[in-house]
């Protein structure tokens, strides 16, 4: 049965997650749904590249499931959208090789993080960004995030619930940028601990903030105990970006999405 | 009693409009009842700068009421925003004369109204821009927008409901941009007529996409026919930016306010 590579985006505002859930709707089971409705057959198992959190958004988000739909791949994200919610909208599609998994063929992942940091709460951004209403020292943010890349045992920056067998990560980048009334973290590393995005963003507000000491960082990484990193920021605040493939089963970066501008 | 200029923020999506309505929500009571709650007193009667409709936005809104209430007007955002939904921020108030009226009193308002062009909708920007998916024709566009500045009968634009003594209004400014998928607009006039901003919007959305020709955009105007001019674009495109206000009560743009960024 043919494996097709789809690539989505959501806005998580409405969702309890990806991942089916009894008793909750999540972005998996209405777009299995979806799938169903256009392409016939019983709702598909589809495997996400990123169990992403409730509340957590995504503007590139690859995922997998087989299908024998007579509808061509390139325009299966068409016939989707007339079945999907607003809030989820199919990009593009194509067949790839049968051992492509969505989730372990992934060499990294890009994440973005956006917080509101004025006194007073934007209407427009509720949803969208997580509210830290503090003075942020933004050199101070530079600084510290900077320690963060490089391969590191990040055991300080896990909530506990995950299964991984190792806590080791390698970020390969962490950009800080602001405007607007908006800091953002950008993030790319190879593969990701539970919460690690949200408690490292927490962590770099708390520096801004003065809370946490900038120097104190490669210490709380190196000490790998999570009661010295920072808050988890906010669910709201969290974008999946980008999702590159390697060549591991020929895809050769063929899903290879760019940041949403 | 006090008369109090208070400017706050509002995602209308949620809101019937401005306006007090019967069995609907909007943003007038909303706000009188929170009013009525930190202030106490029966909810006031709220004289808004702009009658919005359902699902238009405000950046920054200008408004006013009269109370006796102790606490400093200063302080009144801080504890409106606690008796306020998060759609509505409270920002600034001030105790202003008597005269003023947050209508009357504006010399002129300032409205930026966005539409999503690409093809598949984004998920992010279903309740804050119009989706049009057509190609546009960029200097087309701008070439029309220039006809709009100055002072005309804006009879064409203008939808059936109003009750204005004159059709005739001044645009100052019509700026247009582009960015992110999304075509801008940034229109400036002393006043608007019912619909006006949403129908100049949507006889440009059609100058770009070709079913208007840019040079029948005078011919259009002087007509004053309904028929001639272009779609109504949808409400959650469009932002109320800026209010300025004159010295006719001495107030002296105290009350103006800038685009937010």
């Amino acid at each position: 049965m043919p494996n097709l590579a789809l690539t989505i985006s959501y806005n998580g505002t409405r969702y309890h997650g990806w991942q089916r859930q009894k008793n909750a709707v999540t972005v998996e089971e209405t777009l299995s749904r979806a799938i169903a409705r256009v392409a016939g057959g019983e709702p598909p198992p589809i495997t996400g590249c990123s169990r992403t959190d409730a509340g957590v958004h995504a503007l590139y988000y690859v995922c997998n499931f087989f299908s024998e739909t007579s509808i061509p791949a390139e325009k299966l994200p068409l016939a989707l959208n007339t079945a999907l919610p607003a809030d989820i909208r199919a990009r593009r599609c194509a067949v790839v090789g049968g051992g492509f998994h969505a989730r372990f063929s992934a060499v990294s992942k890009t994440y973005f993080y956006q917080t509101y940091t004025e006194k007073i709460a934007n209407p427009f951004l509720r949803d969208f960004a997580y509210h830290f209403p503090h003075e942020i020292d933004f050199e101070r943010v530079k600084d510290a995030a900077a320690h963060f890349v490089g391969r590191h045992d990040f055991s300080a920056f896990m909530a506990a619930g995950g299964a991984q067998k190792t806590t080791e990560r390698e970020v390969t980048a962490l950009e800080v940028t602001r405007g607007g009334g908006l800091l953002r973290f950008e993030i790319t590393a190879d593969a990701y601990l539970y919460h690690m995005v949200r408690i490292i963003a927490g962590t770099l507000l708390y520096v801004g903030a003065g809370r946490i000491d900038g120097a104190a960082v490669p210490g709380i990484i190196k000490a790998g105990d999570r009661r010295n990193s920072g808050i988890t920021a906010g669910p709201m605040g969290l974008y999946l970006a980008k999702v590159r493939y390697g060549g591991r089963n020929g895809e050769q970066n063929r899903q290879e999405q760019k940041t949403q501008e």
